[in-house]
Formats: structure tokens, sequence, C-alpha cells
């Protein structure tokens, strides 16, 4: 828990929302991509020290889609960057956090990402990522 | 617009928050302060490249206490950093963003701080936060 990757934003509309960060904050676009197991589609806009992340539900199946449904659109979560994610989950878990999921999930850019339950971080959602590539055991 | 200044989180019991942060999350507890002007106690917490700022409300007039009774503890607002808080408010406002306020008010740290209208943001309330001092015109 060295420092904040990103800050994940629940957005409706991709297109609109990335001109309102381009042209009225004037931050710039990192990347889009989709993450398929998750069904969303990601947009990365980089905020200097950390990048804001666009998260728009390609299916009523997303999670991001009930958020939208029953809290509006808004600050989705907040991750970490972490190396070593099963020993950070590990290390949680002793200290009595539970996590949403056992085993890291696939995140944007190919990391592995997992998430704390949010009742235990006082409402705030909280993920692990992981992008280093040395999270399999 | 430069970079992220510090992710606002209203909490409710500050001591308890204040622990799970440096205790089970390990970071660091940097300062403790009230705001009176905003009827909040602060407590900024190093998360390395940002700061988490844990906002507790000092009285049920505070814009915290109606979050929380509204939405429940968590994220409240992402504050960016900036110079010359009067100049982005005009550069924004010219771009058809609303500010919640026509001049900065005081902040913590000494800040001037001013917010934009969590609705020309697609629900995220941003702030802007000057620590310059070269604020005032």
């Amino acid at each position: 828990m060295k420092k904040v990757d990103h800050i994940g934003i629940a957005v409706k509309n991709m297109e609109e929302r990335i001109s309102y960060y381009t042209e009225t904050l004037g931050l710039t676009l990192l990347k889009i991509e989709e993450v398929a197991s998750q069904k969303v589609k990601v947009a990365f806009i980089d905020a200097g020290n950390v990048k804001l992340e666009l998260l728009a539900p390609m299916s009523e199946e997303s999670t991001i889609h009930s958020f939208i449904e029953k809290r509006g659109e808004g600050i989705h979560h907040i991750a970490f960057g972490v190396t070593d994610i099963r020993e950070r989950m590990a290390e949680l878990k002793e200290k009595g956090v539970r996590l949403l999921s056992e085993e890291p999930g696939p995140g944007a850019g190919g990391a592995e990402v997992a998430f704390l339950h949010p009742k235990d971080s006082f409402g705030v959602l909280y993920e692990l990522c992981d992008k280093s590539g040395k999270g399999e055991v």
C-alpha cells in the first residue's frame, strides 16, 4: 500500500465523459480498453500523480451498471498499487479485513486486482492493483 | 489541474477510522486539524503520491453530516491542486462549469478551496485546492 494507482469513476456515457476530462479539465486521455471479465469499458485519464479510471458498463450484468442504478454516476473506488498481491491479501485477512474474492482477478492493463469489503473500510471500496506481473504463485 | 492533492473521505468516528488507515492499511497519519468554517475535523493520511483527507462532522450543520445521512460514509470528493485559483475558476465558468461559490473559501492547511457543481462533473464532486498563498487578488 505504497501509493494510489488510480481512482475509479463510474460513468454512463464514455465519450461525453472523456471530453469533459480532456476538453473542460484539460487532462490527457491515456488509453481505452475493454475488460471483458468485468463487462466494462475503461478509459484512463492522466491526472499527474494518479490516473482517473472511467468505467462504463458494457452490459446490465456489470457491477458498474448496478452501482449507477443504485447511486448514480460518481466515484466508485480507490486503487492502491501493490506488489505481491496474494501476500497483501493474506495480511489484510489476518487483520480481519474481508476481501470480495479469495483470489485476485484480471483488471485493466493486465493487472491482477482484488477488492476489500467496503463495510470493513467504512464505506470506501478499496482495490489492490498489482501490475508487477509477479502476482502469480 | 496538474495533480490530485487529496481524496476526501467522509467518516463518522475519526479515531476509529484513523486507526484503520494506520494500523490496518499501514499508512501514516500526517496531521489533524479543525476547519471551523466548514464545521469539520480533518485528518490527513499519507498515501504516497496523494493524501487521504478524512472528514468528520463537528456539527449537524456540516455538509459532511448531511452527506453521511444521505449516502453513508465513503468517498466525498477529489481535490485537484492548483495555483491561481480565481483564474482556474474563471476558466471553468467560461467552459460552462458551475461552481458552488463565487469566491474561494478557506480549507484545511490554510488553502483556498472551491468546488465544481457535481452535476457538471457527472456525479463527482471536484475541489480546486490552492496552497500557493497567492490566490488573493
